[in-house]
């Protein structure tokens, strides 16, 4: 894999975890599952491929301490920075210009920060045949196996197996489905030949500019005028003046969407996003009622609780999550988690900047 | 009122108010209502009819320094150390041998600290009727008017109004009910001249000891030898001896149901006791969930949170008990919050002294 790259998107706000996940310290960079946070074990899962001086990060100015502190071995010029969040079109775009100058024969792993892979091996052969698809010219999709009829995702129709040598069958896509009904998720999963987009793609530099070229014209002509000012002192200013300037899309509806070349390797890697904290108690918890430490429950059960280092009793209670760190405690029901995103709005709407 | 004492008993646990109420600061140490805690609230109610130098408090060793604390005012010889517990009945006869060497002829009113009155100008009449009575030679309880059929008190049924000249009537004691059934109870409630009884009474210091030398003969003779060592370097001695002598029962089944001058004085004064969240929850809670600041609620109703200084953040629950401390937090439905009780139980079985 002489020329596999990987750039790892760490953009992501994760308030859906609070009170965990806060502005200062979003879910990326927190041991949701273990000591390794969300962000090192993204590079952790492509080590045994990618050495450290070929990983890419983006990540917001407020993160690089934490960035830099959780990845040492990141080379100093390979994290690359969002001044403000215009969709992950721009980010990545704004990545791909410090790649291209970097090494301009590049391939690419484009990895979100937040997910969980449990089929490490099986995720690093779906990485070399994503790889060998990209040598060819694609844009390649990972295409999550569906497990069941998930309303909250993208997903991905493929067509026919492609003639690429990979350990992973290679295959084109025929459509992108948007978020899909009930029924209409039920029957993909059924049919087989569907998959979610988990939004991670591997690609060759000078193609996927290429479809920006094409496809985002605006980002394009930024990502070229960053790329010519990358190492110089111009690069800040450039980066002020184009920024703005950028399509405010995603990589999904800006161009994998409408471009030809793009193809799919199935992905059957025990995949997880933790994109609540109801997904997170399925993936995590290790007994009836606690992620963390056993504690006293009384007539309670299924409860998720994240309290570490505080007593935690439960009476007669089912299927809470209970977070409580030092200056913000979250009770909901499981069924209930994803209007955490309700709570975080209100505490925006009244400046309380000190919880956020 | 020359000759009205008072002796409050401060030597309840409060488990049932766990976790804020702990072994070394029970309930009655707290201000669960307000700057004032339970016990300097017993002792402010009197404060108009009782001068400072007639409060005695009768407490376990551990917490001497709690009740000095809070109650500066309080005599050095007033407070009356209950060694270890053996029922109210030798609790209250050890205080009773400390105010008859103090005053032979003192009038006193025993009263809890864990106790909260709203009327307190009719808790005022109702003393001084009591005290009347008292100095008529009666042992007399505070009988609350009922306000629901409540089967978690004992009732007193009142018999004929005595000729003592009061702001409130004296009626004599029919009988003393044991915790009714709640037939019996709405049976009761519905009939009128029925009473909670509240482990209130007031009695001539003299009268109560010829009572516990009739029904209680055990305790009498260590109240006699104790009486006799007030003051005395063998005090400590004596009272090492004697207690472990003393009949383990308490004043209402060891003397009040079987005295024949036991009369009750109707209490119509607005009161609670604090026996549980759900009890306390019903009586301070201030807003639809909040028992302290408002906090964030999300289709969330009912609920009782104490957890001051910290945000609480409510999404879709109802009717919930949240009590958080630095160490321990409690979560339980308002009705299950006498169950509070089983945790307390099982840290004592596992020895966590540390959260008791």
């Amino acid at each position: 894999m002489p020329r596999l790259y990987v750039l790892v998107l760490s953009g992501g706000a994760g308030t859906r975890l609070w009170p965990l996940s806060r502005k200062a310290r979003p879910k990326q960079f927190l041991g949701l599952l273990g000591e390794r946070s969300l962000l090192q074990d993204t590079v952790d899962r492509v080590s045994e491929l990618v050495p450290d001086e070929r990983i890419f990060v983006v990540a917001p100015p407020e993160h690089r301490g934490l960035v830099y502190e959780q990845l040492p071995e990141l080379r100093t010029d390979h994290l690359v920075v969002e001044p403000y969040p215009r969709g992950n079109a721009a980010a990545i775009g704004l990545a791909m210009a410090a790649l291209a100058a970097f090494d301009p024969e590049a391939v690419v792993a484009v990895l979100p920060s937040d997910h969980v892979v449990e089929r490490r091996d099986q995720f690093r052969k779906v990485l070399i045949s994503a790889t060998a698809a990209a040598e060819h010219g694609h844009l390649v999709t990972l295409g999550i196996t569906p497990t069941r009829p998930d309303t909250g995702f993208g997903w991905i129709e493929a067509g026919d197996a492609l003639a690429i040598d990979a350990p992973v069958e290679v295959r084109a896509v025929r459509r992108f489905v948007e978020k899909p009904k009930r029924d209409a998720a039920e029957r993909m999963l059924a049919e087989g030949g569907h998959y979610w987009n988990a939004g991670m793609f591997v690609w060759r530099v000078e193609e996927i500019l290429r479809a920006y070229d094409e496809h985002l014209p605006q980002t394009a002509s930024a990502i070229h005028a960053l790329r010519e000012a990358i190492g110089s002192p111009r690069y800040e200013s450039v980066l002020a003046e184009v920024w703005e300037e950028t399509d405010r899309t995603t990589v999904d509806y800006g161009i994998a969407e409408k471009a030809k070349n793009v193809a799919v390797v199935p992905a059957d890697i025990a995949w997880q996003d933790i994109g609540s904290w109801a997904r997170l108690a399925e993936l995590v918890q290790k007994t009836d009622n606690w992620a963390s430490d056993e504690q006293v429950a009384e007539d309670a059960h299924g409860n998720y609780v994240w309290a570490p280092g505080k007593l935690v009793a439960l009476v007669g209670v089912e299927d809470l999550v209970v977070v409580d760190t030092p200056d913000a405690l979250l009770i909901t029901p499981k069924d209930r988690a994803e209007d955490v995103k309700k709570v975080v709005d209100r505490l925006k709407r009244e400046a309380r900047d000190d919880l956020l």
